[in-house]
């Protein structure tokens, strides 16, 4: 599979124009876009790029309602519950943590749930919202059905990702991880370079380990059992019970807060997927000096990337570094996007009668190339 | 190593009588014996009755102060900052949670960081507390640095453990995990068992995989480096940096927030052992009918137990499931204390000037114990 870098300034402009053509206004447009390329500039290409096409897809068969607006359907000074109405995620999401945001900065804290909503890209992007604020953010979905809950052979919970940024030099604190060990991102690789996956990552429909990607892969989609493992695995001593349980926590901060439709129910039906989601933004300053709380954060950071290193290894990371140093990269020498990318970014050109040429001069669609590239 | 079971109500009296005697009101022996035998109940070993020694060489060492009574130092109508005076960890967190259960009852949530406590048993106690009285609970603490971050060799966070409680029906969610792969509980069982460490567990001083428990046990007391994975292990592709990125959470609402002291600090002053923690409580209410969400908690729970198992299992559990079991079994049939721990009981009852054989009547200490058995 080849890869091809395009600026940053070339992906926005056509993701902008992409949204707009969609429906959605200048506005909406930007923020969808923004979500978008923020992932591509963290170098977590599975959710930048690459996902253009589910939106593509959600939107044409009705799964993604791109006129829906966000509606307040309870509220509290501290909380809010959001109805998505099948909405873009990412603007029913963005909505939902200035919500939070907001409550946050007057009471202290506030917690926002969502239901009905959609994909919502990465969910560090909304718990960066409020860092970059000086507030703690947290942010987590609900989605598709792929972990398999210990001692199960029936995918039951989704990837279920908790992302959590606070304030701190030289950068934030940023964790945003999926609760299975690895993406189903991460299964569609392993299985384009046709390789078997490691260890400890997926079960087979009968809840045995299983290496094969495309096997697995095919019995995610039909819904035939089997799937990825919590992290920590399929055996209490590896701690697959604890996987398992932040997958729940997920869940009880999307779904089941919001009285919206857990993992196993989301992308089952016609009209919606019924994605859940749940975003909290805390201001430190109700501990007392907000400033000092940063330093103290700032400090332990440093402390632990300066700690003795393991044999063989260069450096230890605290969570966000990594992004931070991707994002820099790809601003200077552009964003890498895959041959497969691109064939379903012309059939997204084709669809809303766009230029593909006029964006991306020059780009020659693999020969072999067809537009209709599967099943999202 | 043998074992001797005894009633939860000899088991009791004997935790009551020996609170008392080391100075703590009826009151605060009642509060912290039965956080001990909650754990003893709850089928946690390594928390409860074995624990004991810990708290009597604190107290005898000079690090559990027992008379410190815990103060607020900052408060908002949302949260409140503790500082223990390092007193009784149990005091000072069941104490802090009932701040945060009142607050979570009058705005909806209560927020409470701890610094300058002790070790305060299992997180689940407190968070059991919230979902007693209707609410979610969340309890969390730091602790001695037992956890290497991925690509390190030195231990700098602890097992920080973060607990959620729910209400749900027919018995309330319960997560209660250490963010390591195992606890240090765990190493010291399989160096009694003189048995090599399961892979995956735990790092030797220069950073490398080890099996071998009395080698890392070692290290870790004497800070040589090495010490616990992470959950998720020491490799990215396992997920090492989320078992990292959940204990760094759990340092985030104890010891940043409260300006305590970060786990890589904690015991190694000769006074107090510094140790932090975070509670939160929110009232399931604020998100519109409380009865509502709990009921779609338990059927949700429901349906993950009944779901497919895989080939070779008999049953899903969800977590709080195992501990209720355990609870009706060892209140029917008595807790399980081992012969060490039972020597070090003996050796309590000498230094407190009790009478060890009025509570375990008949009870052969093994003829070749010691009074002296160890460094804790």
């Amino acid at each position: 599979m080849g890869y091809v870098k395009w600026s940053y300034d070339t992906l926005n402009r056509f993701c902008h124009d992409v949204f707009c053509r969609f429906g959605f206004t200048e506005e909406e447009s930007k923020t969808i876009k923004d979500v978008l390329l923020t992932a591509d500039l963290f170098g977590i290409e599975s959710h930048g790029m690459q996902r253009m096409v589910r939106y593509h897809k959600g939107i044409e068969k009705g799964t993604i309602h791109p006129e829906a607006k966000p509606e307040i359907v309870f509220e509290t000074p501290v909380s809010a519950v959001i109805d998505g109405h099948n909405g873009m995620g990412q603007l029913i999401s963005a909505f939902a943590m200035e919500k939070a945001i907001e409550k946050a900065k007057s009471t202290g804290i506030g917690m926002v749930t969502v239901r009905e909503s959609n994909h919502f890209g990465i969910a560090g992007y909304y718990a960066k919202m409020a860092s970059d604020q000086g507030l703690l953010g947290m942010a987590c979905t609900n989605s598709e059905a792929i972990m398999v809950p210990t001692f199960g052979r029936k995918a039951m919970l989704g990837s279920n990702p908790i992302a959590v940024a606070m304030p701190a030099e030289p950068y934030p604190f940023l964790f945003d991880c999926s609760t299975t060990v690895v993406t189903r991102g991460k299964l569609e690789m392993y299985n384009k370079m046709n390789k078997p996956l490691p260890q400890g990552w997926a079960l087979d429909k009968d809840g045995h380990e299983s290496t094969c990607a495309p096997e697995v892969l095919k019995n995610i989609t039909s819904k035939q059992g089997g799937g990825i493992m919590p992290l920590g695995g399929n055996e209490e001593a590896s701690g697959s019970h604890k996987g398992y349980g932040y997958g729940m926590l997920c869940e009880l901060f999307s779904s089941i807060m919001s009285l919206g439709v857990t993992s196993d129910q989301c992308c089952t039906f016609k009209d919606k997927t019924g994605i859940c989601h749940g975003f909290i933004a805390v201001d430190p300053a109700i501990f007392g000096d907000a400033e000092k709380i940063k330093m103290h954060l700032s400090e332990y950071l440093e402390t632990l990337r300066r700690s003795p290193k393991a044999e063989g290894q260069e450096r230890i990371y605290t969570h966000g570094e990594k992004e931070v140093y991707a994002m820099k990269e790809r601003m200077e020498n552009g964003i890498q996007v895959n041959d497969n990318t691109m064939v379903e970014l012309a059939e997204l050109c084709h669809y809303l009668k766009m230029d593909f040429g006029s964006y991306f001069k020059d780009y020659k669609l693999p020969e072999n190339s067809t537009f209709f590239t599967g099943n999202y």
